[in-house]
């Protein structure tokens, strides 16, 4: 498939852009600026060793692609959101964002919508199927693309074939993903970023993640 | 210590006042029953084979212990909080609450305070150490006492020692707790507990938890 990842020079992009292009995914790497977006684009194909990634702006990568990824900075989520409102339309949208507070990033901030998977729902209208997933999974393992995660990933939203096509994604990637229900499940998944901050700091880590225990093994 | 577990007659009671008995605590079962009490006091000490465990009512039960746990449904959560008050100043007080939402359980329905420990806090005022614990912790799994649980307890609260003293007494049964934060971030914890009951009813299990990973082995 076709995936734009738009902020996908920041934290979590190139990590998944590297585990999708590894997968046989077709990735495109979004940022505000074009040149950024293809210097990042060149050094993960380095890294690949083989050219399967572009760099585009935001814009171009969304109405390229048939998933678009958001991985901003919660400053940037609603303007991003403006910015590929048109071009996301009708496809299937995973917000990775977190409203951490800008002055504290321990605490969470959540917008009025209850989440910023809500908020971008809410903001892009019922074509466009908004799926929240990886919020947990730390960026420093992310990007080490070569080693495993011992993690599971968290999804939700309000459209169950949507986020059993990102389940089947986070599978791609040799990680296991649970359904945990509608797009206000999100106030918990992105929540629970700031307490996995507060045991890296507390723990001089950058690896904490969660697992679900309990249940069968699928 | 002397722990009493207020609504201790209900589902995650037993598996706590087995747990800490066996391990060495003096531990008193409250209810709104003295009857009650009695009664599941007299099962546990059955299964026990020795009578560790006593029952009383709950405001008698706070009254004669150290550490006071509240494990009643949300729904008996201030009018229990209310025939404490008096008795669990001073105190530390466990607070296992969920605020789910009574017309769904795989929902929360969070009071104006945020969640129900911060609710506490509040209520029971600044002298009384409200710590959240064991929310995620499967009540089904809790109550099998003579089995270990996959699965970590989150505590979080605004007093660093009393956070300190809980979570020895989670040590003591065999269960490894992480401390994620001020009372605030009950927020998250509490809400975790409707995302596993939904991953319960989706994966037909009564046993799911949560695991930090990715943190040095302590």
């Amino acid at each position: 498939m076709k995936i734009a990842i738009l902020g996908g020079t920041g934290e979590q992009g190139p990590g998944l852009a590297l585990r999708w292009a590894m997968a046989g995914e077709e990735v495109i790497i979004g940022s505000r600026s074009q040149e950024r977006a293809e210097k990042v684009a060149a050094e993960l194909n380095a890294e690949l060793g083989k050219p399967l990634i572009r760099g585009l702006e935001n814009p171009q990568a969304a109405a390229a692609a048939e998933i678009v990824v958001l991985t901003v900075p919660y400053t940037a989520h609603l303007s991003t959101l403006e910015s590929v409102k048109a071009q996301v339309q009708g496809k299937i949208f995973i917000d990775v964002s977190v409203p951490l507070d800008p002055d504290n990033p321990r605490r969470m901030k959540m917008p009025p919508a209850g989440s910023a998977t809500e908020e971008a729902q809410a903001f892009l209208g019922s074509e466009t199927k908004v799926v929240a997933a990886f919020q947990n999974v730390s960026s420093h393992l992310l990007g080490d693309a070569h080693h495993a995660i011992d993690c599971h990933v968290l999804v939700c939203g309000n459209d169950v074939e949507a986020k059993r096509t990102v389940m089947g994604l986070v599978a791609k990637m040799g990680l296991q993903a649970y359904d945990v229900g509608p797009a206000e499940s999100a106030r918990v998944v992105e929540g629970l970023t700031s307490l996995l901050i507060r045991l890296n700091i507390r723990h001089k880590s950058t690896s904490a993640g969660i697992r679900i225990t309990g249940l069968p093994q699928s």
